[in-house]
Parts: C-alpha cells; sequence; structure tokens
C-alpha cells in the first residue's frame, strides 16, 4: 500500500494526517476497499500518540471517506466517487487560469486603478476634504443609532427602499437645498451614485438598447452601461451643455450632469434644459440628472433641477453624500417618477437587499438634527475659499495658456488649454515628477478630436498648499 | 445649506424670492422653527441687493409666514397652516403612471414584503438573534477604525475588492472555521450574499443562459437570476442534496447550498459533491457554493466544502456576516477561482464601487482582535441548545405528524409533514394566529408536487419562548 504520510512540527498533528490520508483517498492512491494500517500502528510508526491518529480516522469515518467494521479494521468506502487522477486536489497544482470564461463584454472594460495614489498637491476630481469630516458627531450619531434604532438592531432584513427616517430625511434636504419636489416613498437609499444608475439602467435597459452619455463625461456610469449590453453614444458637450440635437433618435436613457457638468464644470442652461424635456417626452426616453456635488454653491442662481421641471414624470434624479460627507461610506439616493419606483424597489432587492442600515439610521439623525446643514455650511464656506483662490490665480498666472470655464458649484475647476492634448499630457507627467496631481481633459472625452484641459479639484487639498501646488504647475507649462 | 431658490431674468425679483419661500412653508418643506438664511447671505446667494432679500422676508412676516427675533434671526412661524401632506409634495403637476416602461422581465419579480412581521413566537428562518450582537465591542470597534483607519477617512475611494485587513481576516478565518482554501487575493468583500450572487452572474451569465437551482431552494437568488435574462432551471433535492443527474445539460452555471440545504437543512453528501464536480467539469459549468450559516455547527465533522475539493477551478465560494453578526450590515464575501477574479472585480467597481469601507474596517478589527471568534463561540452554544430543544421536541411531541429531517448546522430545522401542503397552510395560518410564525416548505418548492412541511427557525426567538411556542403550533394540528 502506497501510504505515505509525513510530519512536519507538533501543530495540529491529526488534522495532518487526516487531510494527507484524505488526500491519498482523493487522488486512488488509495482505493476502495483498501485497509487503513491500526491506528495503533500508525501512531507507533509516526510517534504520534493513538488518540491523535483515532481524531484522524473517526474525522474521516464522519465525511464517509471511510468505514469501520467490528473485528475487521478500517477501509476505504466503496461509494466515493474519486476525482479523476489528473485533478488531485486544490492544493496539489495550480488551478486552471482558464477554467470559466467570463462573458467577452468583460474584455471591453478596464481594469480599476490608483485608488490611492497619494501627492503632496492633490489637486484630483470628485474627492471631498475628509479632514472636514465631523468625526465626532458622526461616530456619535452612529453610536446612538446602533443602540437605539430597531430598524439597525432588530437583526431583521431592511426595506429594500431603505431607512423610512432617512428617506423622509433626504426628501426634505433636497426640497430644500435644490429645490427638488418628493415624497420619502419616491427615494430609494443606494449605496453610491454608481449603485443608483446601476438600479435605473437594469430596469430600464435591455441588451443592445442606446444610452446617450456627455462627452467629454464621467466614465464610471459608460463602464456600466456597456457592461449591461447598452450601446454607449457620446453626445457632445457646449458651453451651454449637452447638445440635444445631437441626441441619436433611438436612445432610451440620457445620462447627464445638468448642475455642475463633469468634467467641464458649467451649469446647463434653462433653454437646454427644456429642451432636453421636450426631446426626452417627444421620443419616450428617460433621463438621468446625477446631482453629484452641487450642495456647494459659490455664487450665481442654481437653475430648476430637470426633476422640478419635468412635467411628464421623465427624469429619473440621483444624489450623493460621497462629496458632503465621505465617499468611502457608500451613501447616495435615487428620486425616482412614479412609473419606475416599483421595479427600482424591486431591482434593489434582487441586487442586495438594502443599504447597511446603521450608516443610514445614523445619517437621518444627522439631517434631523441639523448636524449636516451646519456641516454643509461650514465646509461650503472653506471650499468657496478654494474655488475663489485656483479661479483667481488661474486667470491672473496663467492667462494665455489655461482659459477657465465659469462655474459656481462643486469641488472642481476646468480649465481649456492652448497647448495640445499631447503637450498637456506631458505638463501633467512634469507636475505628477513635481508632486502636483491634476487631472487631463481629454481623459474624459471620447471623441480623440476634443480640445485639451486640466481638471482641477480642491476637495483634497488643503487650502494652504493651493498657492504652492499652483506655482509648481506653473513652473511646468515652460 | 443653501435654501435653493431660483431665478430667471430680472424681473420682481423680490416677488419671485418671497413666492417661493412662501411655497416651501405652504409645502412643509420649511417647517416650523426652521431658520431662514440672513438677507445678506441669501442675497449673496442669489446675486441680488440685500434689498431686494429684505422685501421679501418683510412681505412673509407681514403675512405671518416667518417671525423675526432681534439678535437671532428670522424663523418660520408656528402657527401657518399647512397644505394636507399628501397634496404638498406632487405639487400641481400630473405625472403620468405609466411615463416609462420597465422591462417586462420586472413584472415577474414579486414586490418583496414583510421586512418585519413581529411575532410572540418568531421561528422565521435566516434571521439571527439580535439580542446577542456584541452592541459594545462593536461599538468600539467601529469607533477606533472611523479615528485610525486611513482607508476609512483618507477621503478617497476605496478598492473596489474591499479592505485589505478585512479579506486577509476573511482568507484566515475560513481557513480555520471552513476549511477553504483562500489567499486575501481571492476574496472579494461584498454587500451581502446577495451582491456575492448579482456580481458572479452579471460575469458569467448573458440572457437566455440556464442556471439551476436546488427544489426546493432559496428564491432571492432566483429572483435575481430571472431578472437578469437567465432561464431558471429547478433540480430536485433528495437527502443527499441537489440530483446532479437530473441537471440540464446545457447549465452555464449552478447555485447549490451544500453545508446546509436551504430550506430542509441537510448536508450534501461526500460522493454527490465529488460527482457535482465532475459533472461540472464535463459540462464547462460554473457552480456556486452558497455557505451562508454553517459556522454553527452542532455535531458531526463537517464535509469538505466543494470549493476546496474542487481541483478545476469552478467553484465560486459565498460567505455572509448577516447570520453570524446582524443583516443589517450587509457584509459577505466571494471566493472566486482565479478564472473570474478579474472580472468579478470589475463588476464590483461598476456596480458600487465598492461596500462600506468603516463597517469592513470595523470587522477586520473584530475578526483581528479574536471578538468575532469568541462571538461565534458564545451564541453558537445558545443555537446549539435551541437546535437541539427543537429537534427533541419535534421528535416526542409531534411524532406521526412532523418527521424531522437530521441536521448539524445552521439557524433552522426542517421537517416534512405527513398532512398536505393546504392543510400545512391551514395549520400555519392558525398558529399566526396564535402568535407563531412558521414557515411553509411547500413555498420554497417550485414543483407543485413537493412534500409538505415546515421550516422552524431558531435565531429569532428567545430560548425561553421555544417551549411555549411549541406547544401553541401542537394546538394548531388538532
Amino acid at each position: 500500500m502506497d501510504l505515505h504520510v509525513s510530519l512536519v512540527g507538533r501543530k495540529d498533528l491529526s488534522g495532518e494526517i487526516y487531510r494527507q490520508l484524505r488526500r491519498a483517498i482523493l487522488e486512488d492512491r488509495l482505493r476502495p476497499g483498501d485497509a487503513l494500517p491500526p491506528t495503533r500502528v500508525l501512531a507507533r510508526g509516526l510517534g504520534v500518540s493513538r488518540t491523535t491518529a483515532t481524531l484522524a480516522y473517526e474525522r474521516l469515518a464522519g465525511e464517509g471517506f471511510v468505514t469501520s467494521r467490528v473485528g475487521a479494521g478500517t477501509f476505504v468506502s466503496e461509494r466515493v466517487a474519486r476525482v479523476p487522477k489528473d485533478a488531485a486536489t486544490r492544493r496539489a497544482r495550480p488551478v486552471d487560469k482558464e477554467a470559466l470564461r467570463p462573458r467577452r463584454i468583460w474584455d471591453s472594460i478596464p481594469i480599476p486603478t490608483a485608488f490611492d495614489r497619494p501627492a503632496a498637491f492633490d489637486f484630483r476630481s470628485g474627492l471631498p476634504d475628509a479632514s472636514l469630516f465631523p468625526h465626532r458627531a458622526w461616530r456619535r450619531v452612529m453610536a446612538r443609532a446602533l443602540r437605539e434604532d430597531s430598524a439597525v438592531s432588530g437583526g431583521v432584513y431592511g426595506h429594500p427602499a431603505g431607512h423610512r427616517g432617512l428617506r423622509e430625511a433626504i426628501a426634505r434636504h433636497i426640497g430644500i437645498a435644490r429645490g427638488v419636489t418628493a415624497s420619502p416613498d419616491d427615494v430609494v437609499v443606494t449605496s453610491g451614485t454608481q449603485q443608483a444608475l446601476d438600479l435605473i439602467a437594469r430596469v430600464l435597459l435591455s441588451p443592445g438598447d442606446t444610452v446617450a452619455v456627455e462627452d467629454p463625461g464621467y466614465p464610471p456610469p459608460r463602464r456600466l452601461f456597456t457592461s449591461l449590453g447598452a450601446r454607449v453614444h457620446h453626445v457632445p458637450v457646449d458651453a451651454d451643455g449637452l447638445m440635444v440635437d445631437a441626441l441619436p433618435r433611438h436612445t432610451r436613457l440620457v445620462y447627464v450632469t445638468p448642475s455642475h457638468q463633469y468634467p467641464l464644470g458649467m451649469s446647463m442652461t434653462l433653454s437646454r434644459r427644456v429642451a432636453l424635456l421636450a426631446w426626452a417626452e417627444r421620443h419616450h426616453a428617460a433621463i438621468i440628472e446625477d446631482d453629484y456635488d452641487s450642495e456647494f454653491r459659490f455664487g450665481g442662481r442654481p437653475i430648476e433641477p430637470l426633476q422640478t421641471l419635468d412635467s411628464a414624470g421623465r427624469v429619473v434624479y440621483v444624489g450623493s453624500f460621497s462629496k458632503t460627507l465621505l465617499p468611502t461610506l457608500r451613501l447616495g439616493f435615487v428620486v425616482t417618477p412614479p412609473s419606475l419606483s416599483k421595479a427600482v424597489y424591486k431591482a434593489k432587492h434582487v441586487t442586495d437587499w438594502h443599504t447597511s442600515m446603521l450608516a443610514q439610521a445614523a445619517l437621518a439623525r444627522f439631517i434631523d438634527e441639523g448636524g449636516f446643514a451646519r456641516h454643509i455650511r461650514r465646509v461650503g464656506a472653506v471650499y468657496r475659499m478654494r474655488h475663489a483662490m485656483i479661479t483667481a490665480t488661474l486667470m491672473r498666472e496663467f492667462a494665455g495658456r489655461l482659459d477657465v470655464i465659469p462655474s459656481a458649484a462643486g469641488l472642481h475647476v476646468a480649465a481649456t488649454a492652448r497647448a495640445s492634448a499631447d503637450q498637456v499630457a506631458a505638463i501633467a507627467s512634469r507636475a505628477a515628477d513635481a508632486g502636483v496631481a491634476v487631472q487631463e481633459l481629454s481623459k474624459f472625452a471620447a471623441g480623440a478630436a476634443w480640445r485639451s484641459g486640466l481638471l482641477l479639484g480642491f476637495g483634497a487639498i488643503a487650502t494652504g498648499h493651493i498657492e504652492e501646488g499652483l506655482r509648481r504647475l506653473r513652473a511646468c507649462f515652460r
């Protein structure tokens, strides 16, 4: 009998014996009917106690690998179907890297990279200032939610649409801050904007359907729509926002950022908004209004959200707490028109049941008690200052090189460059070497002919670093 | 927070401000006691003169909508008659309830109901005992994660595969507790089991592909697969587990619960496991092994997970913290074979970027510091007692009526009934009237001919209530 058991060290000897015998059975080295050595023989041979060997045998018997017959001994079971000889166990050989083939569509989705690329002068967009996060207040509301909120600690799954108190708080908040008309029943809490888009897309899009996105625009939604089998059509943006006339006729869904176009930063004009709504009505299309960072306003008058202007129920409004609080919390929401609310709610349920109740309950309290409004006012003043500093410095020190695109909200400023996209890429690369992280506008464009420029976020950079950061960036233009 | 007022044109700006504020008050978006922004702040935000804003405030005050307190500010009055709440929200605009048409597939997905149906004697399955949740310890690890963990408070989006420390902790935990062989790089943290299934399905399934599920089986995965356009095929389960011979030939994906079949409760035998693996290899199919509650074991030796027996890289292992901690935390994970890891990781990214980092960081600490293992031991002893009580009482008091299906793990026991499914439904209904919540086995079966029976969970019921609960249930059999 080819039974080789080798023991190294003194830890879990019984487990080691069990594993080696099991592998021998699975690999057909021990065959049905083969007798195992008596435990006393094996124990002596290996220099272990008889109990150690007995435990290993009992485990094998419990799993059906071996059978004991009184007065006869222990035998490999007849009924164990064996793994093919060359297969052996997982540990014994490297597992086939092509055993399962993902859908081909995933080949076209890039692997996400660079989730944390710290730079001394970090002008990346889309990130809030984590040092302004109200840690103490948040710990307090979380501790209380965990202690007192039965939706958190009741031990039952929550409502797919979200924590009732949070849905009420969100409806009030967006009513006051954004002029969005919504009842709590229209609100579904999501794990961030990206999931809100996923739910809407799953509800509306069949493979092959056309989705229109802004060009230049925000990449993650494009990747999502592509992964669901949709045809993504890039529609150019001009100074007024998405060019409605360029929308393809059979578009089922239009994804836009009207309050603060990403990445260019301007607001969609009222006439363009009205035109987009009329277009959607004429073509039976849906509109996603992604209002990702417009809680921070620095002047001018906000234009009514598409959601409020919409009289036909074609707009789905999406909001996020990633910019006002922290992206790592993964909290956002969608305001659905009546025709979609049931399906969005079902989609949330089959996708992940509901978003973490603890974070929802904590946020509900934070909003209700006024902590959120105070936080927005406090950090809004900081961002206003940074926005003004960057805008003023770009206009003064980068004149003739960069043209600032006027913006009055959000966490970033964009500027078009007179240099070519290649030259801007070289500048961004030199900037990175100098410890300055900036993003190139052309990276957000699908059309290769799009103008070059830079995107300067001010959420991740301390106010005191902005001047030096821009000084270094300026030096890279030489 | 900015109060949202939008001004268009240059005419009667003061009147426009007045009207919009009045409407906000009437619609309860501004509530009694709420402070209006100081006129100077509002004026600056809207780009109007301070006089314009002051005029609007004076008009509102003159009509009793707001009250000014010297040195404090302007507040919404207490006694304003408001528009009835239901009328307020959707304003005047009639919104078309059929404006947008969800994909037809959603019509076939039921609306989730009954997320909280408290019963005095709650034998529902799939719920842990929330009163055993380690509240204090959890608050402590959360507070520390929020304060000290840069992956939480760094302000940048996290890694789609999850918190590094948690992936390491999970790989260790399942290696020890479940015998699963995984490196941290094989682990993707998800927002619960349901999302893990969603990611795998999105990666593998094209519309029209066949998915095999157990019959009887767990309904949420079936709904998910259906919503993605897959053909769901129900494969019968016998005492040994899924009947491998009954799998349709073109199955792309098999979803199974081998450790503790849901709902029947037995474990899939070793020979059936080996047969399933061989079948998958022959037919180029993938297997999802959902190991949802087997941390709680009450005797016998666990059989090796499919994942460990798999030498061909066809098994995706899915685990959850919903049963060991709380379902409302929404924390689970997937262990991917090498051929799928990149695509699963991309799918997580396009779906919702990553799961909440705070909960992940807290759980990583909880596992690392031994709190999780202690918790499992502590609550495992409680569940073991309940499992024994229910099993013994069913065998003793329900003999001739119910036949207990032997089980040695998890949070529920199943028993087949000699009565018909209709009779069992009547019993369950009488039990509900007597304050006893039980689930009917036939509700989990797709084939109408499936045997009748009951499912008795013991996560949600206190040990001291079990005896009386079963006594009442017994009375319903008359």
